[in-house]
């Protein structure tokens, strides 16, 4: 069976994916910048990968990309846009030739008509629930897993609808202090989860998490 | 300068330090055991202090001892009463001979005599401010550092502050899913803080919060 999977979410260590006040020129919010504390791994990771390099932060990096056939996100992991789209002209953050090449699902209360780029990344925007997204996604996929990309939002909304298989998460030495927490809102939705891993690398600590 | 120093404090991955509803026969609240997940290194740790072994755990869990001349806790770590004292013949949850030896500061809004134990240990019940406490604390511990043991309100209330200067947490594979979360109403606190390790052994993280 194909599986749902989060890959590479990274928070502080107490627990915030991002400051407040995301927006287009912070999109990680106040007082985090993209490669600070709080990527620098990620940013480490990609060019080990790039060059052909293991590690224990490397490993876990490119786990996030195999057999990975679709990718749900919500609205701001696409752009910074809130509400009516005022400008659809803006591609959102991810550049002409988006690192995804298959379907990407974008929630959003704003629909607006698919968004195909180069190397076959379509972006479909979409106000239809979770388990909707979640089987339109699994087609798209061919038997391939589904990536819930993130951000908070998207991973609480579907940890709480108990449609996540695993999920990988990363822990910085950073603190933030405020801003969008990972663990929160979750209801009982936590309660179908265990720790299976927990692994420390020089830089970060990985953690596993699986249905119980 | 002596400093002020908290150690061995564990967190579960979503932040929790206890589940809700602490009580007399659940100590660390709903879901969490005493020696379970949560708690599994800490044991193991003084185990093995004691049996003289070294190790990642072990060698954190015993700088929490060092140079430390007196304590200070929240009433909550003391024992499970609430409000006015029920019943003072009740001396905590640290038996006859408790493992401090040195003086122990118990911040709580109804102060009663000094509870002299033996082993050096004598149990102080104050309704005074934190510095003012911390002043007492300073003085009874003759030059070595103080600790401050918890539990998480005791911790926050002295980093809202600023009072503390070094601060050891564990991050323990388990889920909690509410209840007590260390990082949280800290207010600005925090931002006087960073990270200055972040070590993983084979069971748990091991993160030091020091002054920027």
């Amino acid at each position: 069976m194909p599986k749902v999977r989060v890959h590479n979410v990274t928070i502080s260590l107490d627990g915030f994916v991002a400051g407040p006040n995301q927006r287009l020129d912070a999109p990680f919010g106040d007082g985090v910048g993209w490669g600070d504390e709080l990527h620098a791994w990620f940013v480490a990771a990609s060019q080990d990968a790039a060059a052909g390099k293991t590690g224990i932060d490397v490993d876990f990096y490119v786990q996030g990309d195999r057999n990975i056939g679709a990718t749900i996100m919500g609205r701001n992991m696409f752009g910074p846009q809130r509400g009516p789209w005022q400008d659809e002209s803006w591609q959102g953050w991810w550049g002409d030739n988006p690192p995804y090449h298959h379907d990407v699902f974008v929630h959003t209360h704003h629909p607006r008509p698919d968004l195909e780029m180069a190397g076959g990344t379509t972006f479909r925007f979409t106000d239809e629930p979770p388990e909707t997204v979640l089987r339109r996604a699994f087609d798209a996929a061919g038997g391939k897993d589904v990536r819930v990309g993130g951000g908070a939002a998207v991973i609480q909304e579907y940890l709480r609808a108990g449609l996540i298989d695993e999920l990988h998460l990363v822990i910085a030495p950073m603190l933030i202090g405020r801003g969008a927490r990972l663990f929160d809102q979750l209801d009982d939705g936590i309660d179908g989860y265990r720790v299976a891993e927990l692994v420390g690398s020089p830089n970060v600590t990985h953690a596993i998490l699986v249905r119980r």
